[in-house]
């Protein structure tokens, strides 16, 4: 059965400070926001963020919801501590539930996690405007090819410094940087409910499906080829679905074209022009 | 001086009602829910969409918050019975009060606007995950190259019907479809507080903006070019000045690139695939 790639993690890790510093300069902003939520993704973004430009450059924001366990905001303090990084709490607990039950949300966990997923974003992007900053997203690339995030809500960020990084190299990279065991070895989470994993609402998780995305998404092979070198048929299905039924979210907006001159379809400046 | 030049108004509504047909089948949702304001764009997208689809194919949301005044929730109404669509009324004043307050936004009027925006935004999302719809966005062209939106707000939608069509055919088609001529004539706002008006807080109205944007962005003229040929040299300052600032909007998330399959860079996929 196929593996997926090992990859140089010096390198990799290199690359990812490079391109923070890079994007940092060229925005004219003065640091990164970034929401903590105990979990490994945003460990491994803060991590990389100080790194590459010091801790004065990162303001962590834990975001606790009505749900979250303690465990998720003791975890995010670890990993502050560890690199040493000013924390805020923004404890987002009655505005969640006002919102809630403004919006009739009930016992809907699917419209309740989305919820608070973009109700943290609202609470980033204001602490970015105060502080002239940039929010520095987690998302990992396994789990934007499956579609399992909020779109405008945890996807949403100014730059995503893992979103081109599988999650198996996320923990590699993890455990290279030094983070703290408990962070990088409890299962992903989106903390909604207690008990609540990943895998428990996919069908798999992400060390199972990472060879099968890379396969496919990067080598090419159908769900036949797949099955015949080995993947479970059954992991194959579940995978692939997900990566299909989820696509919308890669092009969250399309815009009616017109003209000859459609913004992002006929003309593409320079993001950052000076 | 150099004009915009006309359009067609037949075939431009045409093109955007096909549009508007044609994501909803390829998406497989079975409608639109769309933030009715009071304003002329949003009056206008449902004017196309239910044109497009019917009345039954839009559900209509009027989410006022602390600051907004009486005449847009009247003058929503006034569309959604013109148009003879349900209107369904979420009010966001005491969430977006107590969200405010847990911010600590103050008297902040820029971080409390986005506020705003992003929590209809939230609404919005959240109506469209109940009834299987997608979100009708109605940022038309001027709006959204001179960045007078919010990033993952009011700039967040599945579809932009009319972001491709500059405010001047916006007017235009506004008359063309019969809405209310007070929707039609009142001065653009963002209705934050009372008496703000888009004009107002930019020093310039589209209209003028129009024709300065559109020899530049489509024309290829430059400052001089456009003094040149008769527009006031504050005039082109201010619009140019405002469209190269805000250019991080048009690509609002920018991926770390580590790999030949990155998401949006090396990889594009069918949106609806089937």
């Amino acid at each position: 059965m196929r593996e997926l790639p090992a990859i140089n993690l010096t390198l990799v890790s290199e690359a990812l400070q490079g391109f923070l510093s890079e994007e940092l300069r060229a925005s004219g902003q003065k640091r990164y926001v970034l929401g903590l939520s105990g979990g490994l993704d945003s460990a491994l973004a803060a991590a990389l963020a100080v790194r590459a430009l010091g801790p004065e450059r990162l303001e962590a924001v834990a975001l606790p919801g009505p749900t979250s366990s303690a465990a998720s905001l003791e975890h995010a303090r670890l990993v502050a501590e560890k690199l040493q990084v000013r924390l805020e709490v923004v404890d987002l607990a009655e505005t969640g539930r006002l919102a809630a039950a403004t919006l009739g949300i009930g016992e809907d966990r699917l419209r309740f996690g989305n919820l608070m997923a973009r109700l943290r974003m609202v609470a980033l992007f204001d602490r970015a405007r105060r502080s002239g900053a940039l929010v520095l997203g987690a998302s990992n690339k396994s789990e934007i090819l499956l579609g399992y995030s909020t779109l405008f809500g945890d996807s949403a960020a100014s730059v995503q410094v893992l979103g081109d990084v599988w999650k198996t190299h996320v923990f590699q990279l993890g455990l290279a940087l030094g983070l703290p065991r408990e962070v990088v070895d409890k299962p992903p989470t989106a903390d909604l409910w207690p008990g609540q994993t990943d895998a428990g609402e996919m069908g798999f998780d992400y060390l199972e499906a990472d060879p099968v995305l890379y396969w496919h998404h990067e080598g090419g092979m159908n769900d036949e080829a797949l099955v015949a070198a080995g993947f479970a048929e059954p992991l194959v299905t579940a995978v692939l679905r997900a990566y299909r039924r989820n696509r919308f979210k890669w092009r969250p907006t399309v815009i009616a074209r017109v003209s000859s001159s459609c913004i992002n379809v006929d003309r593409f400046l320079p993001r950052n022009p000076r």
